[in-house]
């Protein structure tokens, strides 16, 4: 397989909103074959019907000799055991990548298993909806999206190439590397904190449930509890595995919230005008537009 | 003054991004005259120059005995201020409304020396913009937006349906009426509190304050803190105004977070997802696409 020539076998792995959005995404890269592995035959049927695949599998097997790079679209839990399971299957020099949400517990784990043949790249592209499933599968969630590499102490600098031209060529504006532990810190703030939060909005709202609450708002309750719209076994996978630096996140941000709530109570103008102040010079630095 | 009709004289109080954008929007309805009301002579000058008003004043005086309705843009206390100080000029039947994002505090201070043949008819746009200042006036901010009206026993069908037509006409989708009380607690929990929290998240990102974060979101985050660009000085004033309802709200939702927080301390898988399905549908009902 040369640098940057995607001519080649490519098998997705979960052919739902994420692996469907990468099959439709790829084929734009001239692929020899794209081959489509799920447990769903209802998904394979579709993304076979559509043209998203050209072939398609229930599970891993000996075509998998063939496939030149694996694209694994599951749960973190399942991304680690169909790597596990297919080793013998695998070809020398097939490179696998992962589109997983949290990435130290995958990396550590699959490099103590994975052979010196074989190269994982751990990638997460921060693309989604709030639906899942192939049929709102689209290329379109890639253009513009930040992906992260995690590279760690296996990876060559052919496989990390491959990978990064693979996302940029799918539309992707910005690809990022940092360790596994470092992509795990962060994205507990940017991401799994604002869900833990707006599930416990939502969740909060225990008396009132009868309020028309879409007459109330100009912006600020949609925007905070968009993602309350919850992949549930998805993000309690993730949260579980990700539990020690999520927790200690929620408490930074219990925290926070603690010192707000105590100058509102006593009414200390001084403070709330100072965090408020804070607050917002720290999302300017953080946040552009 | 006839119902529905708005060829009468009004005077708009705090030329900023609110006033501003009302004048800008019932230019379209043919008022007589649209009269400024600002202590900033800079915005005095931009809204005159602009065409958005007719005449400019820093204070109210005498001219106000020529005005049909007054709609008052200012914070919280300087709304009371402003009637209180321009009792003496005001003529009988003159229709008083502001724009405040707190309705108690206001309409129950306000019907204290408010007399008889004046009518005051509390609104609140839910309508703005992260920007302040009449430079950012748009009349587009209404297009499509809520509108609350609180009356009290002290208004009459005339005075409210005036507020109703006037909003309607401005672009407003939703007039809605409820009692001021039952406004505050509902914008408690559906404005106030998404403000806390961005504010708090905001301010709980210590360590870490050179992560390119930017890197690191697909969106959620943006969203969870887009209003922690915030116009302190107002904010605060609400907030204080607000104090005993905001951290009622604040303290149901920590022990909403603290729930969560536990499930994902003991991975509990079950009670995770059990959270994230209540929280959900929850979302669903309350909140439409």
């Amino acid at each position: 397989m040369e640098d940057c020539d995607f001519n080649i076998n490519i098998a997705v792995v979960g052919v739902g909103l994420i692996g469907g959005s990468y099959a439709m995404a790829l084929r734009d890269l001239k692929p020899k074959c794209i081959i489509g592995i799920d447990k769903d035959k209802s998904a394979l049927k579709s993304a076979l019907d559509s043209g998203i695949i050209d072939r398609a599998y229930e599970k891993g097997g000996d075509f998998l000799k063939e496939i030149d790079m694996v694209i694994i679209a599951l749960y973190p839990k399942d991304t680690i055991k169909f790597v596990k399971d297919n080793l013998k299957y695998f070809k020398k020099g097939t490179l696998i990548t992962d589109t997983s949400g949290i990435k130290e517990n995958i990396v550590d784990t699959i490099n103590l298993f994975l052979p010196e043949y074989l190269e994982f790249v751990p990638g997460h592209p921060m693309a989604g909806r709030e639906a899942g499933g192939i049929k709102w599968a689209s290329k379109d969630i890639f253009k513009g999206a930040n992906y992260i590499i995690t590279p760690s102490e296996k990876n060559t600098s052919w496989g990390l190439k491959k990978i990064d031209k693979m996302a940029r060529s799918m539309g992707c504006s910005n690809v990022t590397y940092v360790s596994p532990e470092e992509h795990d810190r962060i994205v507990t703030f940017t991401s799994h904190l604002p869900h833990v939060i707006a599930v416990s909005i939502m969740n909060s709202h225990e008396e009132n449930y009868k309020d028309n609450i879409e007459l109330f708002t100009g912006g600020s309750f949609k925007d905070a509890t968009r993602v309350a719209q919850i992949n549930s076994k998805l993000w309690t996978e993730l949260f579980i595995m990700n539990s020690d630096k999520l927790v200690d996140e929620i408490e930074n941000f219990q925290r926070s919230m603690d010192v707000l709530k105590k100058a509102i109570m006593c009414k200390d103008i001084n403070t709330i005008e100072y965090i408020f102040e804070n607050g917002m010079s720290k999302r300017k630095e953080l946040v552009k537009g």
